[in-house]
């Protein structure tokens, strides 16, 4: 029985959007920011204070790619708040009935039988045209930021995990949501699922 | 309205015999062989002529790319059946209602708004057990045939279209079939097209 549902995704595919509906649809939990704040208490730390060590973290990791040399090497801030994490994840799924946005939820539940693990993408007019409006900003503009997030993601995604960043191998399905558009995403994964 | 399916897949993954459960069930037609075997009789030359053509070539483009000072370039017997096989696959897609297994057509149909472009991957696992059963090979031979195979897919194709294999973007699902078995694709499938 899969009923705990993992959202990866490209920014501005609408991965998060149809991850909210499918939730909708069966009765499910949706955790997102709500997880982070509800692992921020476990933590006794604020909010804040994971998303800049997380921030801290990538931007290293950025730089370190660039100039490899330069960086130090030292993450522990951050290695123990994704630690923290992992483990929030893994408690959370065992209730089932879930889907989890983002936060690597893909890899630390990669052995537990009842995930289904779904990554979306879209073709780039797509999630530029969807951003703009959403975001009220230029297509340049929604661009870069694609670039941009999709870059912190896989940085974060390959320093926690060690695995490649939108590798197949590591979802149970793969969505192309320009295809044909969101809500038929919504009702595929909900037939695929009930 | 999609009713042009094509199906790339990793072997082993049962994605062939997901499309023909998926033409069955949609009343489309199914092309494989039988769609070498037309492209043939268009070429005027024999069924065996083609296949060795390719092989030849996928032989030489593997050598190429371990000793690329040794090899002469001269593709042209493969490059005309190459384009040949794309028109024929362009022309036949124009009547749609169909199931197109291999030959790269979502290549050659990519810019055909009634194409639908599945790709289907499996476990290693499960791909062995399939195999194995299916050939009566030992799992050795099984996993040295998922190499062996993978590779002339991802060599020819990416010789053909300048592509690479096994890219979500040039999908519009990626399916992995050992999470919930070949019938649950096919439901899914009809369910998505219908």
């Amino acid at each position: 029985m899969k009923n705990i549902i993992t959202i990866s995704r490209e920014y501005g595919s609408g991965g998060y959007e149809i991850g909210q509906k499918v939730a909708d649809a069966l009765g499910f939990k949706f955790y997102d920011k709500e997880l982070i704040a509800q692992i921020a208490e476990k933590l006794l730390v604020s909010e804040s204070f994971m998303r800049t060590t997380e921030d801290k973290l990538i931007r290293r990791n950025i730089f370190r790619e660039t100039f490899p040399i330069l960086s130090n090497g030292e993450n522990q801030d951050a290695d123990f708040v994704f630690a923290q994490q992992g483990k929030f994840i893994v408690e959370l799924a065992e209730k089932g009935n879930c889907v989890i946005a983002g936060r690597r939820a893909d890899y630390y539940l990669r052995d537990n039988p009842n995930a289904f693990h779904l990554f979306f993408y879209a073709d780039t007019d797509f999630k530029v045209q969807r951003i703009c409006s959403m975001e009220n900003c230029t297509e340049e503009e929604a661009l870069k930021k694609i670039k941009d997030m999709d870059k912190r993601r896989k940085t974060s995604y390959e320093y926690v995990t060690g695995r490649k960043w939108a590798d197949r191998h590591n979802y149970d399905r793969m969505i192309c949501t320009s295809s044909l558009g969101l809500d038929k995403c919504v009702e595929e994964i909900v037939t695929v699922i009930r």
